[in-house]
């Protein structure tokens, strides 16, 4: 398949690159500082831009998005903005505007994560965003039909537990190998309106 | 108890208001066209003003959010924007910026709604806005504790059916007066980090 991922040179975009590539598919990498294309999908301009250099394709899968972390009290009104844009207009857009350009039974695939339901301390902005994500994608779902939309919502990654272990005490890890088989199934399945939780 | 209620005017916050006055509380009421005070909680500054004037409370009650209803073909990242400011960022600085009004044990009472887990054809901007708001009150229940939040998530209103039952075929209604109930579940009780599902 011809397959736009945005976020590829990220830990999990890159694992979700190397996996989709060995899958013999064609993909074209969009990052804000590494990629085929570098642009930031904050900005729904860029996302046209990106669409219209790409044009078609058969899949649009996102490991990109970003949201402040801080306590509560310490949260400006721009925090949370900047969470709903980083991750959440971002990605409804990325679904929006790509409705043009992705096959008849193409699919969308979005990251969302486990903060969703799982909340942590100074997380607060990070679970509003994907929370709002993971609603969105039940209710694009049943309007986009034939076309596809998923979410994969991972916990924290077996690989990344150095460096975020602490955030995520007695909570287990998923390796990142089994998270880029959620990217599969959504990709190369038939479902539509799923949450995969990892 | 002293008592906010923003979106008095409207047929939940109605019934809301007559629910809280009858049990004995002191409520104030706050509305964008009518009410005690008039504002829209839509601009964070109206808040700031709102909680200035009101000074402490006991619980902060909220049955506003406005969101777009259109196909998702015809959205804007404006609608999108729309939504997140009308009835997400709205109840997001409620709490936030109300942690500095409301007694150690008071509590915030949010309204999502039963898109955020049951989607319909041109909800996609109030599903993501319900699911931000729900994901929202589990991360902040966690961080502002003693203080508590909750959020009340109804399906259609009984008294509504002849107005939007063609939104919601075969979901079962529910009496505003079961929903009064779930705010003051959370406004008297103890429970805190909640969705009650209606």
């Amino acid at each position: 398949m011809q397959i736009v991922l945005i976020g590829a040179g990220g830990t999990l975009g890159s694992a979700v690159h190397t996996t989709l590539i060995g899958r013999g598919h064609e993909v074209v990498t969009v990052g804000r500082s590494s990629g085929d294309l570098r642009l930031d999908i904050a900005d729904p301009a860029r996302i046209a831009e990106m669409y219209e250099r790409i044009g078609s394709v058969d899949a649009v899968v996102s490991a990109a998005g970003d949201t402040p972390w801080k306590p509560i009290t310490e949260m400006t009104p721009q925090d949370y903005e900047a969470a709903f844009r980083g991750k959440v207009l971002s990605q409804v857009e990325l679904v929006r505007q790509g409705l043009r350009r992705v096959a008849e039974r193409g699919s969308f695939t979005l990251i969302t994560g486990v903060l969703a339901r799982e909340p942590v301390p100074t997380g607060s902005a990070a679970s509003m965003a994907n929370g709002a994500v993971e609603a969105f994608v039940r209710a694009a779902a049943i309007e986009i039909a034939p076309q596809r939309v998923n979410a994969v919502s991972p916990t924290v990654f077996t690989e990344s537990l150095d460096d975020y272990g602490a955030f995520f005490p007695g909570m287990e890890p998923v390796d990142l190998a089994n998270v880029t088989q959620a990217y599969v199934r959504s990709v190369e399945g038939a479902q539509t309106g799923q949450v995969y939780c990892l």
